[in-house]
């Protein structure tokens, strides 16, 4: 048998050769985040070739997408499903531009909605910055190295065909495959897969916001006093500057104690690979790297490793690496007196968000820790009701803002921890009225129009809807 | 949530928790080889436990399992699929023991049928020398350390139950896992899952057989004269001592010719580490380490990497590693004049091996090259007729023996070459003939008896089938 290499001459062939039709779902993943060629890229070619009303499914639409909004307007793409939407593309879904609801799902009811075969996906666009001419291909190595490709695993695992696109290819066989041969129809070479400058965004730094600080702060204490944090202790916090700086003050804490943590996991950040090689973190499972420290340990470091998004957070996995961790810190835009938190939808409604690893992490996390400033923009972060129900607050334990701290009622001994402590806890209705005497009581905005997207729980079942907003 | 541990306290726990009734199927691996203790222990508690019309799924079925036919006796086992079984089990088999008919498959067959649902398993036993309690696992650490688990990850992706058996658990998480926590469902931990000294079984030396050297020799050169033998050459070979002497002489041509090969597949040998080590390969593919020296190499070496068997060799694959192979050495129990290979059944008709990889390897390698004495025990190697066809003819294109070549009459260019290398090309009918004056004609055993055994293609289609042969 003399083997067909798999590397096609051009982008417009493997389309061919994928079969793709008018109504076809199309999948892509978000490692190259704000320096991502590929998504846009791909949408140019199939709507060059009249291809009509396909699905994007995509790990998330980042800013950077904005030319989904073209291909929407010309019929080509005629919806969406994502972990994650920013408000470059949210606000004209908001407003009704897709005529079919976008769905949202979790970086883990995403491949698990592949897995139970509710959200079939015909062909999954790999951006790989290294790959051999059989599709053997990684994040790690190549000019636009981004890390860990885990949320493309599942892609490669249940697309009918899979291309990966690459810039960088390889003698066979690439060694240290993080997707591999046997699951990869077509390689595309391109001239760049992303921009290697954006790929890493900004806000991996601790803040230096004293608000944000104080409410670091608070949260490192409140972890302490819950008794989590001892030896063998586990750890997930996002890349946002007060996150950042909660694992900053953790780390102090866990130095000055002698505390060694067994794993820190999702998204990983220099500070992260920082913790680790001082010896206060043992290993990092990561899904993603969000700065170029974290690329290269990964590539380096045998305790930093890659791990896929079924791995990492799927609720049909036998068991995922969420439901090993102590404590999650996790933002919001919003937070009701019933602890559920929005992370979809901006004060007005407007969709600017979506819940990542959110209400994957709560739900397996020991301890689910929102931080967050009790006012932003003069709006109080506490309301009634969500605007959208991101993760419900059953999964929620902890509000730390910089007014103080609130425990889910359902955590009585946890609160009562607190307060032997000397933490500041009240209950989130006084902290409620807390923001609403600084902010006044907002008016609230109720819209009416029709469903735009609907919020799929990480089990599957429709958590909220999203409807539009005018404006 | 809080994690219920997958550590349950004993195998028959897991077995119960598996849900095993009559009738259904359990599969297991062969990376242990002769110092397996998982497959006898298991379905010793099945047998306790009353369980009965089970069917085996292993990898192969080796010596050490001999117990297995104690468990057929008392109806606990009533089924065989298999890649491979040693004549301790197979005599017992071609006599009928088993009602059922036996399924043979070849290592890339068998994840094929798994994937095509055409092989349900309902739970597999997975031996891993290292685990953690969530179930991430792998064969290259611990005391029991064998190397690769190919041959396991099929199973682990496709069985309805996962039970991982270790006997040396490890904090979570187990770093370089092969299989990982989001398929185990349950973890055992045993007193040993076999013996580290009869895991490494003898043979992998060169021989010192002077014929076997001389058929090595012209094999090396009949691979250089093939045109193949040139920078980024593929080969795979097994571990027998004929074919590591190929491997040796083809490292010597590499040497004195300053040629360096890009990868060497399949089972690995100390010999091919060494090849690696001094840079005549660039790196290794490893689906099943053969001794502590590509067990030690496979842990440390970056460039010696783990395949799963649906990467090496399945038809499923969208490409596999067989298929970029430039040359395979493969051995025979006899031969046809059609090149039909047969390495199931001896020259009575009783099985006594299987396909393993020969098949696959065939099928996908540019050149196929058998290697076999023309003579053993006083039997021919060449016949009118295999007793049972492993190996088409079709994908057979290199006999080599001590008194000459037989190249397929399809190779012609081939066949071209070789003569204009000197070498002593023959047809396959003369170097039948040539054998038959050695030992006479023999007289052919016809077996007439019942269908015991099936031999399936690696595309799924029946092959041969193995008939009952009295003694």
């Amino acid at each position: 048998m003399t083997l067909q290499t798999k590397v096609v001459p051009s982008l417009r062939e493997a389309i061919l050769r994928a079969g793709l039709r008018d109504g076809m779902t199309l999948s892509f993943h978000h490692h190259l985040r704000d320096g991502d060629n590929v998504l846009n890229t791909v949408l140019a070619e199939c709507s060059l070739m009249g291809l009509k009303d396909l699905t994007v499914n995509a790990s998330a639409i980042m800013g950077c997408h904005r030319p989904l909004l073209d291909f929407i307007e010309d019929g080509t793409v005629t919806g969406i499903e994502c972990n994650f939407m920013h408000a470059n593309v949210g606000r004209s879904i908001s407003r009704g531009l897709l005529k079919r609801e976008v769905i949202f799902r979790s970086h883990g009811g995403r491949p698990a909605a592949m897995e139970r075969g509710e959200s079939p996906v015909h062909a999954a666009f790999i951006a790989a910055s290294a790959a051999d001419a059989a599709g053997n291909c990684n994040g790690k190595e190549g000019i636009a190295a981004f890390g860990s490709i885990g949320y493309a695993m599942p892609d490669a695992e249940h697309a009918d065909y899979v291309i990966v696109l690459t810039d960088h290819l390889v003698e066979y066989p690439l060694m240290d495959a993080s997707i591999t041969e046997d699951r990869v129809d077509a390689v595309v070479v391109v001239d760049s897969i992303g921009d290697p400058k954006r790929i890493m965004s900004g806000t991996t730094r601790v803040t230096r916001d004293p608000i944000g600080l104080l409410i670091a702060e608070q949260t490192a204490r409140a972890v302490q006093a819950s008794g989590l944090l001892r030896d063998g202790f586990s750890f997930q916090t996002g890349a946002g500057g007060t996150s950042l700086a909660v694992a900053s003050y953790l780390g102090g804490i866990m130095r000055e104690r002698g505390i060694t943590g067994r794993f820190a996991s999702g998204g990983i950040t220099g500070l992260l690979v920082d913790l680790m090689k001082e010896g206060l973190f043992e290993t990092l499972l990561d899904v993603q790297c969000f700065d170029r420290e974290a690329v290269e340990s990964i590539r380096e470091n045998a305790r930093h490793g890659e791990i896929s998004a079924s791995r990492y957070a799927s609720p049909t996995a036998r068991t995922a690496v969420v439901d090993h961790l102590d404590v999650v810190i996790l933002g919001a835009t919003e937070i009701d007196t019933d602890f559920n938190v929005n992370v979809h939808t901006d004060s007005n409604g407007v969709i600017m968000g979506g819940s990542g690893g959110h209400s994957d992490t709560a739900a397996g996390a020991k301890l689910s820790v929102i931080v967050a400033p009790l006012v932003r923009a003069r709006l109080p972060l506490i309301v009634d009701r969500v605007g959208t129900i991101s993760t419900p607050g059953e999964d929620i334990d902890l509000l730390v803002t910089q007014y103080g701290i609130a425990c889910n009622p359902k955590q009585a001994e946890l609160s009562e921890k607190l307060r032997y402590a000397g933490l500041p806890v009240f209950s989130i209705h006084d902290l409620k009225a807390r923001a609403e005497s600084i902010t006044g009581r907002p008016a609230r905005i109720e819209s009416s129009g029709r469903t735009v997207a609907r919020v799929i729980s990480r089990e599957g079942d429709l958590l909220d809807e999203i409807r539009t907003v005018m404006g």
